[in-house]
């Protein structure tokens, strides 16, 4: 289970190319790029004149431990935290860059093995989305940072802004798991992947119901972004830009919180504040004109004239909760 | 000097948002930005229907020291690195992604500083690129990953295989003084400033004699690339591709090592060392038809049929010597 036990040559054992040699052919070819790696700087194709780009970062002890998740764990939530910021867009993701800073004694076999996780990520959001280019440099620490790329096929962009009062707000997927299996492995360590598998999982490797009809999906949405800082600040962010409050429904936050309590053995009350300001479970928050929430979409509430508050639940105003980086 | 000594709130004292507020009036437009930062992803305009993109990272303690550089410094290296492999492309620099762990109690200012170094930078290589995106992240070393697109305007891409025997080969501008400048700072630090600013000052904030005329100057060039680890190592990188040798003349680099004792106070023979072994000056390399090297470039030898060696110096092999992330 730790990196440490991996088998083969550390990263100072051998040269860049040999370690690019060893990772390029496990990381996913994009069928977007013109030039791939090995100049300068790659050529990728924009079809209709425009690329989508987003970056996110994932630091080590911060945003992933190598004592709670496997290296190709690791790499499918690199890829998928931009990956989503992507098709939240409405973009088809089709390229990544990787910039990889890993102290030197680092096994080479935890490269490989994050590649196979952004190459699985890749595979279930945008086949045919791959990784165009890269950077290796040596730290303390482990920082992955990735930038990802999205092609929007003549579509305008969606954005954060386009939230309309009367809409349905929906979301693609289930909120709080992944920071349920934050708090259980804060709260067990390592044995809490064996005793609470999904919520642990999903929290070291979230899967969102994001698959390459998703662009599809949102073709019709007014306004969407990723949920990745959790829902009452992230959908307090849709609510200032839109210039509405965001009315949820208490009745779907309390469904969530009861499947978030099933595979996490938390309280009802500590499920509930994880729908809520739980992060990275990065499900596609949207809405659509009224009785067009597409199938798959689990409808969560109201768009209303902007009032006192953000966002409400039950009516009542609440604050935004949710992940900072720089917090104590 | 020092970082500690920056005035104002430190990175855990401000909200994400309330950072981001202080840092964006700082940094650089993009002429080419159809969507700035503030939603999941940015959109950028590339006219031609492709986009070339670069990625490289900075780490502190290995690729830069607070203690011997001043944060906007550090901006400008984090930002030519970049620039110079999108120039080195054929490509006009459009845009910047800016992906930054630092530690928490960072002071704001250094992030302030940070974007008027990639102003700078910007406003040097490519008036009108600009910075679309980025993202903070909380480490206990400062990571900076930039990544870089241009515009090739309709042209093809300029390859590191290109060289063809017979070309002339040149360099954009002076080698060995931002190695150098490394040298000084490891053997005196920081006071090494005082007493050697020309080396140690290109050392901790390169300003490549790259322009927004060098995409032009580029254009008839049949193989670039960057000069970021070496000149042994990246031209015996061009030789590889190529399927040449690159011989280079001894008179040139005699002189560019004379320039370089010069400013730095280095023995003729460390300073040829570094005009060869040295890296990050990020001057361009590249190759042109026998008469066709452009004013102010710096003719470095001749391509000839492939023999023993990739890279020769008054015909004896040189070994590929030069910057290695993983190294000890």
């Amino acid at each position: 289970m730790s990196v440490a036990d991996l088998p083969g040559p550390l990263l100072s054992e051998l040269s860049e190319g040999e370690i690019l040699a060893r990772i390029f052919p496990r990381l996913p070819e994009a069928d977007a790029a013109l030039l791939g790696p090995g100049d300068d700087a790659a050529v990728v194709a924009a079809p209709d004149g425009r690329f989508v780009v987003t970056t996110d970062t994932m630091v080590e002890g911060k945003d992933f431990s190598r004592d709670w998740s496997l290296p190709d764990e690791i790499g499918v939530k690199a890829a998928m935290s931009n990956l989503a910021d992507v098709v939240a867009m409405g973009a088809r993701p089709t390229a990544l860059t990787v910039a990889l800073a890993a102290p030197r004694d680092t096994p080479v076999a935890f490269l490989e093995m994050l590649a196979d996780g952004i190459r699985d990520a890749c595979a279930q959001v945008a086949p045919g989305c791959g990784v165009v280019g890269g950077d290796l440099a040596a730290s303390d620490t482990i920082v992955i940072a990735v930038t990802a790329f999205g092609d929007l096929a003549g579509r305008a962009a969606l954005l954060r802004s386009g939230a309309q009062i009367g809409d349905e707000i929906a979301v693609s997927g289930l909120l709080g798991v992944s920071g349920a299996g934050l708090t259980l492995l804060q709260r067990f360590g390592v044995q809490a992947r064996d005793n609470f598998p999904d919520a642990v999982g999903w929290h070291v490797a979230p899967y969102p119901a994001i698959g390459p009809d998703m662009v599809a999906d949102l073709e019709h949405a007014h306004a969407a972004m990723d949920i990745s800082d959790s829902l009452s600040l992230d959908a307090s962010r849709m609510a200032a830009a839109s210039d509405v409050t965001m009315a949820l429904d208490i009745t779907v936050i309390s469904a969530m919180a009861d499947a978030v309590a099933r595979v996490s053995g938390l309280s009802m009350n500590e499920a509930q504040r994880m729908v809520i300001e739980g992060g990275e479970d990065h499900a596609i928050l949207a809405t659509f004109a009224d009785g067009g929430v597409p199938e798959g979409f689990i409808p969560l509430g109201r768009v209303v004239t902007r009032g006192e508050h953000d966002v409400t639940v039950a009516g009542a105003g609440i604050a935004p909760t949710g992940w900072n980086p720089f917090a104590g």
